[in-house]
């Protein structure tokens, strides 16, 4: 067996199995004309959950005030009470689901971001990433303007109140157009909710309706959990404007672009009950994994999905292969965020926590194990060994998504190029590593297949596909020329 | 459609879907020989999470001192430090997860039940209910017995104090020879760990080897999150002796009796990758999957399971019937003990704070849902009504119990007779108050067949099923002439 | 300067100014024919608050049923809001604030202490000691008794339990008849509310009524707090049996003994606003100061007291003497439990963190302290030595209590002997070892003469003084021959 | 008796004995060149805990970066741990107590106020109260300025960082000439540590020394606390300007004022053991005491104080008048933020839980109290009340302030004019409400004569007086012409 260059490990805290994942970073919501808007936010919020879990937030207006509540956790803890709810008057409301990218997770970076500005107040929140936002704040401060948190949405605010146009809705395409980046916003004044999305579409946003209220909401689950009807998909570039009266107006401020979805979101991110762009998210990861089949069967006695995100895709692989489904990993439901840091003794028993191979399945079986994607490794090689121990014959592991190698600069946290293992090893490296008998990833013409393409047209693909690629479409000013991150604040607070 | 009684509502704060099923109380781990055994116990009572959430505890022996942590919540949250686990020092342990059916849960009724004896210390956990517990208790405050809390392990407890005999083993007989009712117990001296399943075996208990560890638990999935393998099954009526040395001893101090494990562990509580008495959990619910095709089958589009514990069976329906299998309701896995509460006009979204059909899935097809057991009916209908508004054409509901209209005493959590929905109606009514196109629910001959049996044998039943029938092969003392539970103690002391 | 031995460190936590003081134990309420019965006893407790900061407890009687509610902390922590007092239902309530001398402060140790006995409920708290409680324990748990806390109090309800009398009044009676030591105990019944003082009367006991409703408490200014007019003291050995319709019955089980009233109420422990045995505590207090001035005055510029205890014996030696009193030490009022540990730098910021010496008053001055007592020693050196620092010419000290040489075993929580100052060092080491100018400790027949005794009659002294003398007239059964109070438990259970 | 308007009641929380005071706004503290630099200044705060108790902050800087830690609460509480101390590294630091007078006491708005300006950081803390923050606020946020708090702190940093000038140290200058009002401020930059005093010296602040540490507080409590040694007074419109050599500058940025230093930090709010502009507050107390004396005195048997702030007063009272001084009042050490709420039955219990009538002392006799000030006089009542009924034969009241009839606009915390007791009542009228035998306040000239004056010039007086006068120095821009404060924000956000 050929010696390969170690997997770099994974830092600390990450030792858990499905924490080796790309993670989306945000979800928004926002309803106008509802009298009990912020009590649906929550809800919507709720079922956009698996955006972001590190902290939630809903403004609401009534008429006069707005009103906030923030808090650091997931959205049934943040808004556990009526009390709390009760505290959010008002007819129209946005709210927000972080997973931070960049910011700390303390409490004053947690969106929506509300601000006092001259002609009234305004909060915005937004799913994506701002791949100037560095350099336009370095500017803005040497301007005179103070920043009280280190997240994109506040150099958007910022733009706004420094903008020369008059009216909000003018102020904020001024704002907009000097931002490059992904993002899906909402934003919530006195006359009414907005609604934008950036001019290649990356990030999905969708309006729905229900009754006389007009909703805003990242999926579509997120009108399901309320009742609401789906209307359409916001267009890329489009910002629509909603007033209280219920009247809508689509704007469309910036010059037209090659729509770039990104695809990941019917691999992984999007709920499988979501339907993003017309197409059943559910129905895709099952597209990808009758692709796989066509692309890679081999004769084995049982396809084994890795809990949960491989399920729809092993599904689709075994309806095109014939080979039996069976749930070969057992899920723990009742694992939670922290538990005893296992001693030299019990150090392997963590991927344990939160599944088991079932011996009934697996033992002396061929399996072919079924997941969405190979971040770093680690833990598939631990999955693969505990399915192994149980007893499987032989193991095969199939990929619903082609190998990720590149970083995520649109508002998904990857890790650096140098950690992620598709960048690092050529498949034989990686199916050695993982100690599997077979490794096969989806290829991009299939994947492009799954989603209704003939394939993938490089010289107009119509997803953002640059996490395997490379293929960055938007300009990445402040990686290419400005200063990190880093340099965004002199203060460290850390318990807010 | 004719006019039936009303179900009775819910008590107020079980609304929530998942929360009208019968509930398991509690699950045991023990170990010797093992220098990390609290962290293992504590592995293995995470293992077993889903026998009882309201507490845990653990005690260990470190040869001169007892050491106990007990708090209320999931394991991972009381034990989820590695200090705590540092404050349980020694070889040997016990620990206990807890779902209350008697007894408050507060701290003071959280197993292990430890004392100090005139002969040393001695920790008791056990699982299951006993049926003479209240007239034991009584008699022994007679005497002049101080209890401190109101669970049945104390009455053992006391039972061993009191005993004549000199041993502490045979103290133990002596107080099991005077106790009724169902229990797999685990004991912990200064002598070593004893396990002792009553005379019917009604509860599990298995014993595992890790090395020179021994252990035992309630399931093989606390064996396999350790890595120890399974040894054998606790016998009814056995009584195992594991001292300090590793040398163990088993003792019959009970006259033989008709097996009578429970058919409820195979049918829901057990965890779908442990074996039970030989035969696999997850085996057993696609055979009773496999038993309803056969018994009812009918044309439709797509099986649909109710997640998570319909889903083996509505993979053994599928596989029986040829009918394709879908994820056609979709769990949002961030859900909380407790949120906001709905008012007037979301009242009805509480069922989809759980569950979202999956309109992709779902949308004009003839859907054949498929559930483990239908307790007071009021989940069920919403979730029919779910599916329907989702766009399904026909409802068809098939369930991998038969139907459950008695109480148990033997420590699982039901509901009065007259709230189970099973004992009201006839067939027919509950089809049309649920709202399907058709209802079936396993034949009881269907069950013992899926678990191995010719069938049942109304004379000599292998299985307790006294849940269907209403066939109770153990004496019900406090029942039929004891005092209620209610008079166990004159004092409430809620917040302890 | 001679070369004296070191003095003892004090334990870690310890290090507050204030902590090297002896520290009363307990105080206890108790009350009858009262609607607001836990409300009154949360306010009783609350003014006797200074007898017991660590934990707090009342149990009502409903009529019915008892409830308890008890928790670590102070009385407005414990009971802070109307909901807790309004789980608290009934027309009788006994309470508690607990300083724990024996027995963890875990919240299974907190008194009142309830059981349900064959007879009914039993609910005790009490203030003092129990010299044979170790010895008592052990014999019960050979009869087969479990024990739920390590506190005395659990003894008495034992005895109780199993004692042959058939009514609550003659258990009481024969179990308080089997225990030896200091106590003054409420007991509540289903009956009614019983007071008892144990024969030499060394911890107070009053008896108070307020319109219909009749009041057992430890001090007076109990009594005050809420508006109720003081009957007279308990006496020595006397039980009082008040039932539900105000019936006062006063028995007298025990054989008449030389009464032995604690002098250490007057000097330190009792509230100054507080009437014991007849004498004001505050004109005593200020009778020692009176007594010190005559015994052993000089010429100085100004008369300080160390805050707060010495306040009275310092006025009272102004008034003799004719020496202006000034506060030339200033109390911050904001020192709560924890602070920042200090560094090597900051260590010895700790006692200006009580106190500061007010430059105004002590710079260039001759200086006489007065405290109230000296125990290890360590702080009265800082104290000294902060004033020094603040410019004072001379600084003497003069304390309203004897040396403090030998340990209580009555109730009051003291240091080994060998901590104490008194015990090791004579009266020129001590005063070498503080640094003061001169150093005077009241005489024992100077404190006689304060509280209206001619002097000290060796033979029958009406006052408790072993704590100076070494007197002790109570048996020492546990300290004599009995086992140590380690080995009470087999079981650590930290946190409960 | 003649009939008088009512009373108007306390808002509904503040019930409590001792509430009834005007209340100081904020303490400040900075420190340089002092390794310990967050430590030293934590002990600082604590001394100074009396200015502010609502929350407290500290920022610091470590040679690179600045680190702040703020919270809720008391000194003690938000800085507990080492853990806080040690994530405030760095040799300078700055730190605030608050008393919020305007803006929630939300975490936004605690202080020391961080920015990063295009300069760098800066850190601003501050002890008085703008008079036209609204005014220059809106003017900001009419520029695009967004702010982040509703504190007056955040209107300098943004003045600072739009200033034009280019020095950190003239910016600061430029932004301090655009507001109006009283402070004390200390700022933190990474080129040192700044103190100003507005130029008509209001609230306090001096300088001290501590080896090569340079310090600015306050009061000198704060350097007795850590042993530094008082150097001199800030003076009026004076900067101080200490950079990271330790090398000091003087500047005096303002045209010169007549000194108006707030007399009430004499008679109240300063603490006893501290030296404010030359003269001991303790001394100053006393003095008035003798003024009341001379100006008032009757025959008596007993001078009384109010605890705790009457106590000086009571002394200098007693000295010159020959009565004996003693504590009749007793105060309740343990007295929490929260505790039950009284019922019908309790509710005048409350004044009991802070204080209690010394019975032994005032029965029978003709006491005279004396109190710092009345406010509202609800408290005054009660307490009067409560001496009679302990038995006192008459009751005289003396004040050591002249009467409070006009509220503070230069940082204390005062009652509107239509609550001031003294604003409604003549002293008859005062005096019969109270239902005291006899009521003198200290006059303004006697006031005068106590701090060292020959009496009040009208024309000159050395002292801010305007809460006995309604003589207010400064502009009142805000109440005169601006926006109401409640129009800060549109935002309501309460938990933060």
């Amino acid at each position: 067996m050929p010696v390969y260059p170690p997997i770099p490990p994974l830092p600390a805290p990450a030792t858990e199995v499905g924490d080796d994942r790309f993670h989306e970073e945000c979800g928004v919501f926002g309803i106008i004309g509802e009298p009990d808007a912020a009590a649906k936010t929550a809800f919507g919020l709720h079922a956009l959950q698996h955006r972001g879990q590190e902290a939630a937030g809903i403004c609401s207006f009534d008429g006069e005030h707005f009103h906030s509540h923030r808090g650091i956790g997931h959205v049934s803890r943040v808004f556990k009470s009526d009390k709390v709810i009760n505290r959010l008057p008002g007819t129209s409301a946005i709210g927000h689901n972080r997973y931070s990218t960049s910011g700390d997770t303390v409490l004053r970076n947690v969106q929506p971001f509300y601000a006092d500005l001259a002609f009234g107040g305004v909060a915005i929140a937004h799913n994506g990433n701002l791949t100037n936002a560095v350099t336009l704040r370095q500017r803005l401060v040497g301007e005179g303007s103070i920043f009280s948190s280190t997240s994109d949405t506040e150099v958007i605010v910022h733009l706004i109140a420094r903008a020369a146009a008059s009216s909000v809705e003018d102020r904020l395409i001024e704002a907009m157009r000097q931002v490059e980046g992904a993002y899906s916003l909402v934003a919530l004044t006195a006359q009414g909710l907005v609604g934008m999305r950036d001019p290649f579409g990356i990030r999905p946003l969708v309006l729905g309706r229900q009754g006389g209220a007009m909703i805003l909401a990242s999926e579509t689950c997120a009108l399901d959990i309320i009742g609401a009807e789906y209307v359409r998909d916001i267009a890329p570039g489009e910002m629509i404007v909603i007033d209280r009266a219920g009247e809508i107006r689509s704007l469309q401020p910036f010059p037209p672009q090659q729509r770039q979805f990104c695809v990941f979101e019917y691999i992984y991110f999007a709920r499988p009950d979501s339907v993003c762009e017309g197409l059943s998210v559910y129905g895709a990861r099952k597209a990808i994994g009758r692709e796989l089949a066509l692309e890679s069967h081999l004769p084995v006695d049982v396809v084994v999905p890795v809990p949960d995100s491989g399920v729809p895709a092993a599904l689709g692989y075994a309806e095109e292969s014939g080979v039996p489904f069976e749930f070969g990993i057992i899920r723990n439901h009742y694992v939670g965020r922290t538990f005893i840091q296992p001693t030299q003794k019990t150090r392997d028993l963590g991927v344990k926590r939160k599944h088991n191979a079932n011996p009934a399945i697996v033992k002396d079986k061929r399996v072919l194990l079924v997941d969405d994607s190979i971040v770093r490794g680690t833990t598939s090689i631990k999955i693969v060994d505990m399915v192994r121990q149980a007893g499987a014959r032989e193991v095969h592991m199939r990929i619903s998504s082609p190998p990720t190698a590149w970083p995520c600069y649109y508002g998904i946290d990857t890790p650096e190029r140098d950690r992620l293992l598709a960048a690092r090893y050529d498949l034989d490296a990686m199916r050695d590593l993982l100690g599997v008998d077979s490794l096969h990833y989806i290829s991009l013409d299939g994947l492009y297949r799954a989603v209704g393409e003939p394939g993938r047209d490089p010289g107009a693909h119509r997803f953002c596909d640059a996490c395997f690629t490379g293929d960055y479409h938007q300009p990445l000013t402040d990686r290419d020329s400005g200063p990190g991150p880093e340099q965004l604040s002199l203060l460290t607070e850390k318990r807010k």
